[in-house]
């Protein structure tokens, strides 16, 4: 039992990656709140009715705390209108947008999401994509809320302590999914959980939490003797049957082996971990190339929900993490907790 | 105590990496041995006349047991000539190479080196950069040598034991110096080790011992309960006052963070780790444009020969590993392997 635990009221030191995109709702995370580790919901990419229906039916399904994981907004500059238009031209569907949604209008949907979080007395709340801003920390903090940060570097951990959060979450490079990186590095941002973790432990006072790769038993216990005092889990949650994420997603997770994953910007703008599918392929030359996040990911959208109706991988966005080798079987969550986690750590 | 510690005798599950270049030399390899860990001559790189000089020192300066480690050769093409000339433009003193060593001699060489660790009872081989080939191995196996090879995925792993290593390091993607992948994968074959140990040990039958970013007894603890017997440590035993490394590339290391390296093909025309510095940087966008190994390594031999000479960290390669943020401090092998391992396991 330690600090990150007690402050969770957990019996598992296990929280559910929230991953957007509808992958995770309030089925798949009230089974794993219920089971006694960190359910989470994911409201990046949902607008704030959404999130609410969602907090709604989770109430009715646990009385056990869980998150809301919400997306900073980045204020990246609009792209040149010739790089858009190369872009339309070279994605499938990409024609269809008009224009772009204004930033101000995400950060209206942030602040309507973290009243909501406040009005719900949601036990905790975390944070991906950028420090979160001031305002929006004080007022969670001063209503209880536990806050939960996400860093891919040492110093972005620090300054995730330095803001105000009670936990930081330490995204490895073997975490499938957006790369929750903010700072300009030298060198490369994404750092393995063997290296990361004890030098951010060594480096901060409040409780780490390590995500990435982490399939059994061995990981969660390596994680905990490297420093940290939980682990956050995405791939193998996104595999249960609760899970809705997609069955070709599923499928695919399943069959591929550790080298069959890269990280790619050609989805959203920002780099993420996921399967090496025919898109990725035929668009490698232009990785570097891309436009940032979120305008990417906005001409993409139409193509990914057209090839999720077909189910048609090749043109889906296939996160998943560097563990996938091991994921062979999809099952409940509670027999994944028990291969996470054999026995309840008494609080 | 494990499989792997009996056969080479240990009371430490801990191999000295073999860094070549001048970094380990008889003195780092025979203090290591004599503390009951691994240590290692690195031959790559060395001729066979100064291997044996090496050798012989060894014997002098320990009883215990160590190991020679050998670059496989490979058998490229030779990049067509308006590449050689771009890069020769392109690379301070590359003008100084007239033609390439032909593959044929590096094979001569890497056939003496092996009957020298037969002639001289060495007790343990490691290859990189590929499988070795069968007659060398029929040879050192039928006299005893114990012989380890270097993966980088679970396939490559296989292909290992199925070829006769009696041992497999696992080279996590947090690991300095060059990566010894050798078969083309579909995404990233650089494998954060949390994710990597795991599904390794449970494809192989033969101990798998793991490497990259480990730092101190949370390291080691770690790996071995992720299913690793042993672990290799290279950047912490590079900065000890026994490594022969430059002191320049010392004091890099001690100053540097986890997020001041990245993989770059610019030195060697193979991927290695390394400390971003100025040629690295200036070269950025060639990436991808580089010759393949060994070409591109000998065209930038003498600029890092007249780079090391002037102390110029702006044209050396720096390899080092994701766990240098907490490499500060040079200290003797007996200190370094006390902090890896507190206390010796009992035989």
């Amino acid at each position: 039992m330690n600090e990150f635990m007690k402050k969770l009221s957990l019996t598992k030191p296990i929280i559910q990656a929230p991953m957007a995109g509808g992958i995770t709702k309030p089925r798949l995370a009230s089974a794993v709140s219920n089971q006694g580790a960190l359910g989470s919901l994911a409201s990046g990419y949902l607008k704030p009715e959404l999130l609410e229906q969602q907090i709604k039916e989770m109430f009715e399904l646990t009385d056990a705390p869980f998150q809301i994981n919400v997306f900073v907004p980045l204020g990246l500059e609009m792209p040149p209108e010739d790089q858009v238009k190369k872009w339309k031209e070279n994605i499938p569907l990409a024609n269809q947008v008009n224009q772009f949604t204004p930033v101000q209008e995400e950060w209206d949907d942030f602040y309507q999401k973290i009243d909501m979080i406040l009005r719900y007395k949601v036990k905790a709340c975390s944070f991906t994509f950028d420090l979160p801003p001031e305002d929006a920390v004080k007022e969670l903090k001063t209503a209880g809320c536990c806050l939960i940060g996400t860093a891919s570097t040492v110093e972005e951990a620090l300054l995730m302590e330095e803001r105000g959060m009670d936990i930081v979450v330490l995204q490895g490079s073997e975490a499938g999914g957006h790369r929750g990186a903010f700072l300009p590095s030298k060198g490369e941002s994404a750092i393995g959980l063997m290296a990361l973790i004890p030098q951010a432990a060594d480096a901060l006072s409040v409780p780490v939490i390590a995500a990435g790769g982490i399939i059994d038993h061995r990981g969660v216990k390596a994680a905990l003797t490297l420093g940290a005092q939980g682990v956050q889990i995405g791939s193998a949650f996104l595999i249960c049957h609760e899970s809705s994420a997609h069955p070709v997603h599923k499928q695919k997770i399943r069959e591929a082996n550790e080298a069959d994953t890269k990280l790619t910007k050609l989805f959203s703008g920002k780099e993420a971990r996921g399967i090496v599918n025919k898109w990725m392929e035929e668009k490698e030359h232009y990785e570097t190339q891309t436009l940032p996040y979120p305008y990417q990911n906005t001409l993409t959208k139409a193509m990914r929900q057209q090839a999720s109706l077909q189910n048609n991988h090749d043109q889906m966005s296939l996160w998943a993490g560097q563990g996938i080798r091991s994921l062979t079987e999809e099952m409940s969550v509670k027999q994944l907790l028990h291969k996470l986690c054999p026995e309840d750590i008494k609080i």
